[in-house]
């Protein structure tokens, strides 16, 4: 499709929009891995260190909610990316905009946040910027972190890799983050409060590469939801998934927001889940390792990766019946992270 | 000073109030190299390698503007932090945060202008993210870069390594660019149009380090123009300076904008121009070696590092008398870069 003649919303989704904006005005013009395949990070050389390296601007609105604030997240989305990388996070930049007025006790509250995220992941923040926007040409605060981590083990983790038979791991219950921020956002109040799952995922990681070194691809799952995951792996590695709806873990009161909403939760954005792409016969030990860390107790099998119908993701419905997952069109959530 | 209870504009100016705010909140909470000197870029190590990384967000209103555009200006801005480190500049990424409605041509002049960029630096973008916010909570293209370079000569460049009997080179005229930006701003014409000096600085850089190994500090002139920059490494070095107003060099047509405008050019920023403190012994070299390179031919050595008055930069006026030059109190021009 053609790009549209301004930019919309959806073109930050995670979805086709934002999908149609890569390949057809950024990937040509700028990414020197042209033609290669995008993953969550770029692997460079530098020096003889295999390095990994992420870049990421966080917008969140609100910047507090329900499980986390924009500090925390700019920290462990950066640091996930790098993980999902099979990169060891290193080191972090951070760059703020903020806005004209921002209350300094607001500032000061997601500097800490930031601190803590940086002690618990273990990456050391180095380097920072902050620029100063007039009051009503930003909003608030955001934050770009960008990541350099170094692979250190003799792991292949791309989204091009997956193959026929590879299992499909999951690390737990799915969508509650952007459903957190979509009534933090609405100010809706259930009965009983949803969490976001902002999280770090490099210790899980860590703990999936002791067990085995059989990932053949790993994401995080945040704009798009596990269904834009699913959906770039497929058509990267021209493999078809199909997945069981019984499989997917979410809870009940996540679920019921998503009706109440008209979400769908296999669309809804994630930021302390993953998905990895593994070997049959290495899938029952690096589940079970997944599930020993904090991060994965819930970890799941939710599929396999099949040859036929290259790029389609499919998943059996708990009714019976077969369904395509599609990629988020549109806009669902806009900034979510 | 305590901090104002809210952002203010100043805080993004590069002068005492951006220092007060990261001494103050982000220093201590963040940043693990605490306590040490702040240069343009972290000098880190990773699998062997001497590695710098620094990164910047971009916000210059407005995004086109005479002898440049915040494209351009993304990738030279921190192409040019890494060279004033000292390292050579390998890999960038690029942030993008849209505000909807954008026109689609604009992005895509702005891609085009890094895609040249990239090209004339030799700088890789790796890596990329793109966020869209609402109408009104941004404005246009705010861009940010993150870059990774190597160090790969024994120097050591660094704010705090002057020395008293160093020379202050200059690598050309100041305060073009502050001054092409407020007049793009307030759409005053001048009869001859004043241009941006934004551009690439890590050729020029090289030339010097074959010339010498024997610089010590160095910086690229922007927020807070040569003013500030001398008055950081005066602090962190505990030297005094003095510089000699007839030395420095400045279009007519800027200087004469500056009169009009009530600025001191001393505080306006730069894109495109460096100083550096460097031995006495090979000044005179370095400053040949300058002069060669197309973004160097009008360096001049400005002055010298004095024992006396350690942190405070004095000015000999052409007038002849002495005056001290502080550091940009407040703010004065807001989203230069």
């Amino acid at each position: 499709m053609a790009l549209n003649k301004n930019i919309l919303l959806g073109h930050g989704s995670g979805g086709k929009l934002m999908h149609e904006l890569i390949e057809q005005l950024f990937q040509p013009a700028l990414l020197s891995s042209n033609g290669k395949v995008l993953n969550d990070a770029a692997v460079v050389q530098a020096g003889g260190a295999r390095l990994a390296m992420t870049t990421d601007s966080f917008v969140v609105d609100p910047i507090f909610f329900p499980g986390g604030d924009i500090g925390a997240m700019a920290v462990y989305g950066t640091v996930n990316d790098l993980a999902v990388s099979g990169a060891h996070p290193l080191f972090l930049s951070a760059a703020f905009i903020l806005e004209e007025g921002l209350p300094i006790a607001d500032l000061r509250r997601i500097v800490d946040s930031m601190h803590r995220a940086c002690a618990e992941t273990g990456v050391k923040l180095v380097t920072g910027d902050t620029k100063v926007v007039n009051h009503g040409k930003g909003d608030k605060v955001f934050i770009n972190t960008t990541g350099i981590g170094i692979i250190e083990q003799p792991v292949e983790i791309s989204a091009d890799r997956a193959r026929p038979g590879d299992k499909i791991l999951l690390s737990g219950a799915i969508a509650a983050h952007g459903v957190a921020i979509m009534l933090a956002r609405e100010e809706i109040e259930f009965t009983r409060a949803i969490l976001s799952d902002t999280a770090p995922l490099n210790g899980l990681v860590d703990d999936m590469l002791r067990a085995s070194l059989a990932i053949h691809c790993m994401r995080d799952l945040t704009r798009g939801g596990l269904a834009s995951a699913l959906n770039e792996i497929a058509a990267a590695s021209h493999v078809g998934f199909r997945i069981h709806e019984d499989c997917i873990p979410i809870q009940d009161e996540v679920k019921g927001a998503c009706e109440i909403l008209g979400l769908d939760p296999l669309h809804v954005a994630n930021e302390g889940k993953l998905i990895a792409i593994v070997s049959p016969e290495d899938a029952e030990k690096i589940l079970v390792s997944m599930r020993q860390n904090s991060h994965g107790q819930e970890s799941v099998i939710i599929g396999e990766v099949i040859a036929d119908q290259p790029g389609r993701v499919f998943m059996k419905t708990t009714v019976g019946g077969f369904r395509i997952v599609d990629m988020l069109a549109g806009e669902q959530l806009p900034r979510i992270c």
